[in-house]
């Protein structure tokens, strides 16, 4: 009920906070059969890691995961995978001062409000480390559906105001192309300028914010139960659950609200001895189910609300007005580090109606 | 699991097609002791029915509550309440054409892939009416929120590309100007705008677009279940969950991506014994828990995709490319229609998260 | 949350009141493409209903199923499943007095200790009136369970104290047998006895308990959720969630308490090209998963707590010892009744079980 | 889906196999605020744990608990409370026989028919190893219900065809008594029987069954939810997923079949200014809801599937019939060590349900 669980038959139940002992999560519902291997799910937390780049911190996390039930002779076995990473022992004194201010833009006094107790170390468990659990398990529902043919592909489509220009391009090509610079853009030209305003932000003490667009290719037509548990709507609570996310599109997204009906429905054309669409501005889905056209999210990433600058809060033990000065390294901004976690949550949700699916029809 | 269930505690199941014998919900997990009657619903329901205004089709759908269970001598009692609306007959004949013929758009084809059979007359269950029961179950979620200072209100913003310029006033008094007008928006004379644009639309056979934002007052802060079923989160899945919605946003929302952290962050305040936010750009919520500012939403909705022009397709029975015309009469824009649906959505995630929140502290 | 409802896949809400306008079921999750029409849950409900046999009260309840949705041309679509059957109008007013003062063995005190207001008459939603919808379900169930080879049977193995000795027959000659009698109980000897005991204590004004046995044929091996969703479980939970129900036991159940590990293990042989079991004193169940042999289960049924004796209760309203007499016929036995009850919860959980099969491997 | 959950709001997840490196559990919706340390959970483990005594193996583990998350300065947080048990090196080669040979009486045979794959080590998943997730979240859960004045005690009522006779004593001394001896009885005559006949049947390489008793005290009137998630229907799924038991009963339970309803029935009184009741045959639950005298419920455990004698079963590699003989210490009888997770079940059940009352009323 509290809320740190996610899917309905391919479900996952997170734990952990940032300076706690460690942090993890329990797949359950995984199918049996599947061949899996710690590197399939480290390789994921690697991509996760902060790194050196100026894009990200320059904290080392070296985070193995490993790997405690579910899996034997290197398949599941249809029960529970349990995932841990420990945390590095970590200074929490520089947290001291945070104890009584709440921090703007973070979730410090909403959890105060909430439990009347929190553990304010690294933000305890609302910290961006939360999503380890989240990353681990999405790796093995990527495996789920490599074996089905469905990937996943997320990238920076823009930052601090710097738009991407897509190339007409495979998915994997983005992807290459993504990986390949520090912020995580598919639009080489665009990255670099992403790179040079994230660094002149970095140095007045601030940060940026921007769009991340995940697109999943394979997926095929019936995904989504409705009437509230459309694909659409599975997919927007899966990526607004991350931190940091304040807005979530689906195909054309925000835009449709200037078009017509003309201009916006996806004509059907027959197509190989079956129907498909000639456009895809439903972002491959239609009354919550899946079209077999890619689904196509974006999601609005605020700047980090960490910046090195002194910020007006208050002092909840005194009841008065306060001063912070946030220290330590942040990512200037998060939009290239949410890119595994926001194709974590949509590699969670589409396993998760994949075996939905399955008990749709007699 | 076939996802016609909301809400984990305050918690609902809707039913029924649009063209058979009835639609309904049961609303199950409300307190006992809320003091409710017919009207109460009944109100609701009669907002969402089409009007006679040029914005909204002139069908007549005469939508009386008949109340079967749950409520004893004008109060609940803790038992599910059956709430069912019978529809009146309706000429499937109209939808004849469109058994094999999937409306771009529209669900047809989505169902049809995910089940193999459909009621295709009406839209079957994929129609708006599917609302009845969403707006019904609202309605009482509603009058529970009132008894706790909880007041829900949305609005149009924008349809067609014309913006509202929001007055800075009181809410109720924004819901006052709104409901006085065929398109519900707030702004006199931009609503004057967007109908003469809706009725130029219309003469085109053709449809609009446009965004509701939807404001929750009186919310205490703490509502909200990290991780996954944050608040924010669930509001994205209630809110995408409405036919016709392609983004979702919270707050800043989309616009976050373009401001700097220092730009973004709400400066917390002391004032009158206890903390609050100086802005709220974080629209009522952070790390997923309510702030006790106003909660802030906003959907971007598709333009009806039922136009009366010739849209290209496919006739799944032949396998050969198509071509259909959308008899009877649409609202050329969903937006004004949607605004008690939106509302009935929030007041269902508050109610649920209302309760849920009871659990939270020893 | 508020418990009314029941399955994960194939799921059921039901809602209603003993005097309120109906009762009802909403069934969600149901494959689509299965033929079903109203006979075949008319046919289910006709079994539940009271007869005119001694063995049951006189009260003649027509309880003619309305199916609202989810069926199109003689198959579900897969959407939800509202059924509707409405009450007789029914004479309140011998309820006027229990409405302060609570009937021993029956759910008054304990309704009104946790709503603090209840709809008293005719139990209201704790009366027997509640399986309607649970019948009514479990028969949409049952047909589904059929396209499987999976039949459910259950009769009365005792009642106040007298033992029906099962002949060594087929499920189904056991069905016919007991559905030949009042009590139905497969021994017709037993039969007879226990009806004569039923008239005899009838006179008393008294009533008796008794044990049905639940038993499912064609039951596929590997049913059943390890840890908590064990197949027997769900059972235990399904049986005992019918009112009245006092004892649950799986196969040998409450007698292996005096065996010896020899005595209660079944070996394995192998037969067929297969491995079964040699005996099946487990009842179909190892581990809470279905072994392929006959799932068995037993109930103990307590005697109706409505008696036409003065029994000693408090008055709620004076807070004074008080006395009541309980007018009106009931029943002086449950077990014969309970049987399509018990049989239907069966049904849905083995249906459920079946769904949620097809996701537990690659 | 798959099984690994229980609870509502207090909800834990179990994971871990017997011959893997850990097994563990994580709690989730605890309230924020308890105080709680390891010490708590360890003396719950330590009462699971088998002995030295003949009622147990000679086995030693010992099950030091680690607390990864959800505690922060002695309270918990109201975020998950993950607890892990490393396994000890275990020597698995004895189990290698039994990789393609299922044990009567065990879950070997079902599990490979469910998942098609199994870790055949130690039981798995599905061995008694498992409770001790089960345990570790109890021990929570009754930290929790102490807060609130509920107690819970199991013990020993019959073991291999003898009974217990329980003296008139208060539920404290009860239990006392039964800690005191290795079979867990409270009547010391009947538990030195008891533990003479165990002597006897372990030379015979055999195992007994038994019964058990669990009691809740303080238990307010009015936790469950009507009308699946009755308080007996939760409590009836909760013990009969503890491996071994075969049969569930609540206050008379199966005796109630013997009974008229004149003798079944409590009579309520009026006593201290409220009303409660003369006896206790419905053994604290009415309508599925509690009634405030004490909760009584009653388990048939089976005897030790693993005994040290020849027992026919089949090979599934080759397809013929075989024998095995298992090897190693068992338990010749599971009700002494079952007692500790019966309380641990009992309790998760009244922790959830006394969270769900909190949303009942108004």
């Amino acid at each position: 009920m509290s809320g740190n669980r996610f899917g309905r038959i391919f479900s996952i139940t997170t734990w952990g906070e940032s300076h706690g002992p460690a942090v993890g999560v329990v797949v359950d519902g995984c199918p049996s059969g599947l061949a899996i291997a710690a590197e399939d799910i480290q390789k994921e937390l690697d991509r996760r890691r902060p790194g050196q780049s100026r894009a990200s911190t320059s904290r080392q996390e070296k985070d193995q995961v490993e790997i405690l039930s579910g899996i034997f002779e290197g398949r599941t076995t249809g029960t529970p995978i349990s995932l841990v990473v420990w945390n590095k022992d970590a200074d929490s004194s520089a947290y001291d001062l945070l104890r009584d201010r709440p921090r703007p833009g973070h979730a410090d006094y909403t959890y105060q409000m909430k439990y009347g107790i929190r553990d304010h170390r690294g933000g305890g468990r609302a910290s961006a480390r939360e999503t380890v659990g989240r990353v681990a398990a999405g790796a093995v529902a990527r495996k789920l559906l490599e074996e089905w043919g469905i990937h996943i592909v997320a990238y920076v489509t823009e930052l601090g105001g710097i738009r991407a220009v897509l190339p007409p391009a495979k998915l994997m090509i983005l992807r290459t192309q993504a990986e390949s610079n520090a912020v995580r853009c598919p639009d080489p030209a665009a990255a670099e300028r992403m790179l040079q305003r994230l660094e002149a932000v970095r140095k007045e003490g601030d940060s940026l914010g921007g769009m991340v667009e995940i697109v999943a290719e394979g997926v095929p037509a019936g995904l989504g139960e409705p009437v509230f548990d459309k694909l659409d709507g599975d997919l927007a609570k899966a990526l607004m659950s991350i931190g940091a996310v304040k807005a979530v599109e689906i195909g054309a997204g925000r835009e449709c609200a200037g078009l017509k009906g003309s201009e916006m429905n996806d004509p059907l054309i027959w197509q190989d001895g079956g129907a498909s669409f000639e456009s895809n501005r439903a972002g491959g889905i239609l009354g919550g189910i899946s079209t077999g056209e890619p689904i196509v999210c974006r999601i609005a990433v605020k700047p980090t609300p960490s910046i090195a600058r002194p910020q007006r809060t208050v002092d909840l033990a005194s009841g008065e007005a306060a001063e912070i000065e946030i220290k330590g390294r942040h990512d200037p901004a998060i939009p290239p580090r949410i890119v595994p976690v926001a194709e974590a949550m949509v590699a969670l949700v589409l396993a998760d109606h994949m075996l939905r699916q399955r008990a749709a029809r007699l």
